[in-house]
């Protein structure tokens, strides 16, 4: 911190695995910023957070955001009470962070942006794809900026993960894994998804409820073809990739991104290296560059851009074409689908 | 080679880039081989070959075919003359090794696999897909099999090159480049492709014929998924991937298989290694195998299966929907083609 | 940073390339902390420094420890001023974090720890071996611990710049590249090194009085032999591997620690990815990590721990023993000579 | 083979490990070869292998070698007996390979290289160092040659095993397996070692007789200082590397050349690939080309320069050094000692 700097005093709203890390990060890695108040609809949880961490509890999300003592606000509750704390706390003029999405259907997530932007109040809003501060997405898009790969024509994605979680359903799989992708490849290429395709691979064990992997098929407008698979019950690893192909080269992020630093060999007869479990140990990095280029921000310090709410609603028009894709699918294979933004 | 072994007389038809591989490798590593004889359209070059490998040409590949030193024929002539080639072979009751594709066209292929059933001379005749003998190849089809991975669901496969040649065409692409996922996919699945769709991805540059790249997406009939991109001008090397993802895990080619044993570190702060140009290098062990594995066959001796005329016309089925896709096409998408073999 | 915290004020003295680089850290990216105070030989690249950051200079580094806003105090001047401005810090009663060396030379170290631990004042005082919080040799050393390679037998080590400095001598190459070894061997090995070896290669272009590259031989108390070779001139990057050998199996730093997150396959027929020129972006998160530690100490929270000047007075004794089988040596081959740690 | 050739009656002598290997590539994989005869101590061995090869046994060494139906001769037989079928054969006229070592101690290969000498009969005799054909050794010879890291300064070695056979000695360590950097880096670098320097890692489990592993400094007459560790017991796996560092950069055999081509994912989180088990996986495409480079050297044929009689001199003389800078040891640290060959 310089000096001068008065510290951005910032309450959390939600306290579960995300909250938490936010919260821990905002408290002991952070420059500039205070962690002054959590919440949760568990108090329990709540209070031994803040105890932990020297903050305060208040009663609820509405009440966190009204305290004096909170400059700024981290939504990291339940997703359907993201847009309603997101209006709130730009309301209260105060800045917020919120993870994605920023509402439970694209039509809110519509009304959310409109409101914003009705009252002049985009800025105040930020939304969470972490992505766009991890090192080697970072990397990854400087180098297509840099020209090292020509021009860009086709994308391969992977997002795959351990295990589905109990209650997992193939639209969840869409709107809270595939999001990522559908904020991060338009902010890789410079070009929006225009065209989204839907088809199912042979389905891994799991509930009726669930297809899962699924492909996605992204047409950018650009003319770039990109492909996607999801795949929640990978086993092996959390497993973030991304290849861009161009024609004067291919460049993707290796391995070393979502792994151990070591290699090990061991005696039977094998050269390992290890995966994440889940996400935290692959975008911890992130995380905290991303609090931290929140906070910079609203201290007018030079910082990277975040993501803000209008690409938020983009990236749930792009869910939304892929949910419509497999709703119309007949035998494992949907039709394109148009990508449209609610104006 | 055995003693008591008369080593297996070999003739070669056609002495192009395959030719005067196929013709070096027999008169200088493999065992039970002896090479007698070649030709090819441009007699000099024939001649020149002879020369250096000790060997005599003949006027043309039906005269090769019938010289009294020859027990067995290599086609590497152009496509259109395969499948005489192969009916004349078979119809002196020699053995003959053709290179890719059986025939010019899928109807053409079924007459040539319906003659040699008919005749009882199938098992006269071996089609060139040298991944069925590639050691990485060999290596993922065994991993598969002992459940490395459990049970597979998705595919992933990249065939690219340098560049295009000066004749390229879209549908060249397919016939002559996938081609080899159109055999080497099933063949690691053990299961046939069903159905294939064809996307067009950004175009690189290249002449108004030639759509590259090309994704091609294949169904097999146990419900597994693959993508293949197939990129004539990938500009930094000859690169075949494939990662097969299932229920328990993926395995996938590793880097290893195409680029060079030593990691360079030099002054422009690079780890490197190296592609090959094409895929004389990456298979060169294959074609060796495949060579070894064709005139061991012929002895008698154990050998790995190589691919039959059958499979010869299964893959072209295959390229044929794809090819049916891609006609089918609109904005560059082309619907999912069943595949059809004909009886 | 938690409420109720009231930041630690530091002041850092010398703003060349190191102390520039924590400046910043404590102004950007250091929770708990505020940046109040610079001071630098050279008063413009101070004020410079101070005007960017929000902070204010001090005339010298003794003024800049006796200020009233100045409550903890990085020490990265000339390697010569180290000792005296640690000592003046501890007399102040003010925590410091000094980089490597603590003091020019053996005797003068072991001054400053007798005078320290005189005082009681050991507990104020950090040595900047930043490897101690770097995360893949907290990585190596965890696995070490976990008994990943069962019991250690071997070590190599390899610290490789990209070319030495204009002032380079044989002895700098020991006292300020491999002093890093001499810290993270026995702190990775939990065993001193109680012997050291040392040995010429061939001898790259430099100067007469540089000696470069060296290869050094340690042995620890545990009977493991550990090779270092030092080379300033090694062009291709910024390279700090190490290699622990055990009696069941090996873990290595792989090549994810010093190069880029990327791979990038371009059109000159190589697989890319990129060194470091400099120790800067290698150890940029161990950085971070020292001084929020620092930090995090000073205010009494859990935080790994950093090294001691008894630390950097071993070290320094490690470097001495090499310096004496370097002078002592015949045809570029020296003795080994014994590890002294003085009273 | 090329029409014309008669093919090498080849016998082998010795049916262990590598005379049945040579025995089948010989039968199975060279071309202008037949394997003829076969002869080992354990009758039924033989016979057995011949049976399996279409070959016919002799009594002993001596009698195959005066065979009517044996042109050239493979010594693959007990250490001890090397020297006197080396010189039976070369009395015969007939080509042989032999296995390293040429001759059980220092003084006896001199006096078979001496003998060979005195009758013009050095051409016949080949030593069977197979890293001189093996395809990553060669790459990384050719590129040092073509200046890809300048002039070259420092060799590190590994030659690692899974375990350490039951009658393993410290001595039997030098010379079966450190034999081969003996020969393969003074042969890499083209200057001879002039100099060994024997060291004592801290000691993996084993039998009294054995210090595994042992850790060999060589310098070599260009300067270049060489550190090879030996490890019989490493559990992990065969693992034989190599890099050498020069002044404009550093190349080294990748992990490529001792693993399996496929990169497995599992369940527990691991990105692995495999080990060989022991050498025959990882060289055996150089015996391959080995045999077929010392058939065609034979036949006239061009073929890649083999080890001689002389070259396995050398070896044994650098071995020699070694050895005795182990027996003058103190504390686990030799002296350095001079490399002499024999007059």
């Amino acid at each position: 911190m310089s000096a001068g700097t008065r510290p951005l005093r910032v309450g959390v709203v939600g306290c579960g695995v995300m909250g938490t890390d936010h919260a821990r990060l905002l408290a002991r890695q952070v420059s500039g910023a205070v962690l002054t108040r959590l919440t949760d609809l568990d108090a329990g949880r709540a209070r031994s957070l803040a105890t932990e961490l020297g903050a305060r509890t208040s009663a609820d999300g509405p009440s966190l955001i009204a305290e004096d003592d909170v400059d700024a606000v981290v939504v990291a509750s339940a997703d359907a009470t993201h847009s309603a704390l997101v209006l709130a706390a730009a309301a209260a003029g105060k800045p917020v962070l919120c993870e994605k999405p920023l509402a439970p259907s694209l039509q809110e997530a519509a009304r959310v942006v409109r409101s914003l932007e009705a009252d002049g109040a985009e800025r105040l809003v930020t939304l969470g794809f972490m992505r766009r501060v991890d090192p080697a997405h970072v990397e990854l898009r400087d180098a297509l900026r840099s020209g090292a790969v020509g021009t860009p024509l086709l994308v391969h994605g992977t997002s795959r993960g351990v295990s589905a979680g109990p209650g997992a359903t193939s639209e969840g799989l869409i709107t809270g894994s595939f999001v990522h992708e559908a904020d991060s490849v338009p902010w890789l290429l410079g070009s929006p998804v225009t065209h989204v395709c839907w088809q199912a691979p042979r389905r891994s064990a799991g509930g009726p409820e669930l297809q899962d992997p699924q492909l996605l098929l992204l047409r950018t407008a650009d003319g770039v073809l990109t492909t996607v698979d999801v795949l929640l019950g990978a086993r092996y690893g959390y497993d973030i990739c991304c290849e861009v192909v161009g024609d004067a080269g291919a460049v993707a992020l290796s391995g070393a991104t979502h792994a151990t630093s070591l290699t090990t060999r061991s005696a039977d007869l094998l050269r390992t290296s290890a995966y994440a479990a889940d996400w935290r140990p692959r975008f911890a990095e992130a995380y905290r560059r991303e609090l931290q280029a929140w906070v910079d921000g609203v201290h007018g310090l030079p910082a990277p851009a975040l993501a803000t709410a209008r690409d938020g609603l983009v990236a749930a028009a792009v869910c939304d074409a892929a949910v419509g894709s497999m709703r119309a699918a007949v035998d494992g294979a949907g039709p394109w689908v148009p990508v449209v933004v609610p104006a």
